[in-house]
């Protein structure tokens, strides 16, 4: 195992969102523990410790981009949170996800905002709702 | 006609791709002039003036949603000069698309690149080419 | 906010199906009101309205769409509610569906026929199941 | 093989649109006559021939389905001419496409539009454009 | 009804996962009959019962589509079943949805493997879990 | 840079197609070689190499992804090769496309057969054609 980018990845993960990263790797770890090693190495441990983008920027592409492929809602979620934990504000995180309905349509976008009350209920949000 | 909602479109859809905007609204005249209408008024008169996030944000969702979506390269390829235009550098923008092979695929991504590789040529970016 | 277009659309929203606007009103009230807003103002009261199409063939419409995306289920449900109070019969709508297999497969096909047979449920068509 | 299938798929092909029938049989004839066949014998001879749902009924759903996937612009051209065939008139396909905005978003509906233009330009509907 | 297609696809269908053969048939006995007449009848009695190739290779080919796909799980976990029922290793099997993250990105992968890992547990492949 | 992986990756990628991977580095070599890096690295380097799949079942899941996904034809076709180079016959691939009208739909399918009819051409499969 190549333990460097390992190692980056684990700790660039736990920075955006250290109970996904745990969530992953233990769901993983009976059925198909090199997958996870995989989503470590290369997403995290590759990609999202390039320096050419900002964290935020990131995330403002991922959640974007899940919202409008509207087929992975987990992952969405845990992207939801880790734009919150990288410094996009709540009604950011909406904006984004409302501009989706121009590109994916009302649906993807409609079922990307519920996924994100989930998350801010998950969180604690309670002023809000 | 909603002259508020279209003018405020028309006014931001120039402000970010001005030549794409001409295009889209004559490209759809004899054929579907309503859709230019709605195009103008609701993705960029609605949502695209929103104040909630900034422009650069904004392209970087759409590049992402566009690239991971896959089947709308002329319309990437608008957001992919928007996302110059308002600011978001030539690296930065390869990273959002660079970063979609997570999510999307490399497939995905690598049908980005080349459209952005398109787009960079055709604004005359010579001295990488 | 430009009242009329919203009271269009929240109008054609009751008459195809009440109790899904208000469903999507309040699942959106504390979360994304905007989002609610632009639903009821854009597909419903910009699009449905327009007097080019009639309701049953716009219903069939997105029925076929929704089945053949696949991936937003909670929507097709209300379509298919709404497809029914526009006056598409049932067996209409299973031919629809039906119908989706050869453009999008048969995973696509069944999972809306099943999604169809929940509504049916919901309504209480007693007789059928 | 089942001839009757065969044949009454083959006659309903030609009913709403000869020359894309002969199309696709020559084009797979040196490289996969089964799949003609299979698509003459299933979509056409067991699906179409179903006295479930009119024609047109049937357009209209291929149309907003091949309009809202957006990966096989050849396909949706085919139905874009089927549907003018079976009775849909220029302004209500124009709408159906208008409408996948909503479920889909702009871009599936800019390409559906453009793919219709094309359509109606082969056709010689010179009048309009 | 054509006994024979109907005959050849049912005997194929549950050599590979007989139990799922019974329940797409009866929960679809009541809203849909010939939606699963048409299962049988076009993928299982005209296309696996072809020898051009083995039924491994097909059920490779099935659950790398259905994952990539990533919409349609309760198919995912059929094939699943029929994967490991015509031959395929466990191993084999996780190797093929890893690949996935290839094409269709992790997220996809992700859930493909944890639809997995959720028939083994069906199965009742106890050591492993 | 981790050399074993772009090695062993670039390696694999020659033994499966050599002409593409020049191809996918060259195309990239001056807008973003980091992603033909990654292309190297990852997917080949990683997934292909490893033993537990044989190529040619790598290659019939990759070609079924594709095809069921539809909007990447360029690697789709990549991969036609790639198939028939690590021992996938002629009719074998044409079986998986067309099986991937159950899954995908006949449009998939169809687009599918349409680019192997190319790649055999390129290919000067003369007697054929």
């Amino acid at each position: 195992m190549d333990k460097s980018r390992y190692q980056k990845g684990l700790k660039l993960l736990e920075k955006i969102d250290g109970k996904a990263g745990e969530n992953v790797i233990s769901s993983l770890q009976d059925i198909c523990p090199d997958l996870a090693k995989f989503i470590i190495e290369f997403p995290f441990g590759d990609i999202y410790t390039r320096d050419t983008l900002d964290l935020r920027s990131r995330e403002v592409a991922t959640v974007a981009a899940l919202t409008a492929l509207g087929n992975c809602l987990p992952q969405l979620k845990v992207h939801l949170n880790a734009a919150l934990n990288v410094g996009c504000s709540e009604n950011e995180i909406k904006e984004i996800i409302l501009q989706m309905s121009v590109y994916a349509g009302f649906p993807a976008a409609l079922n990307g905002m519920l996924a994100f009350k989930e998350v801010l209920i998950e969180r604690g949000h309670e002023k809000c709702f």
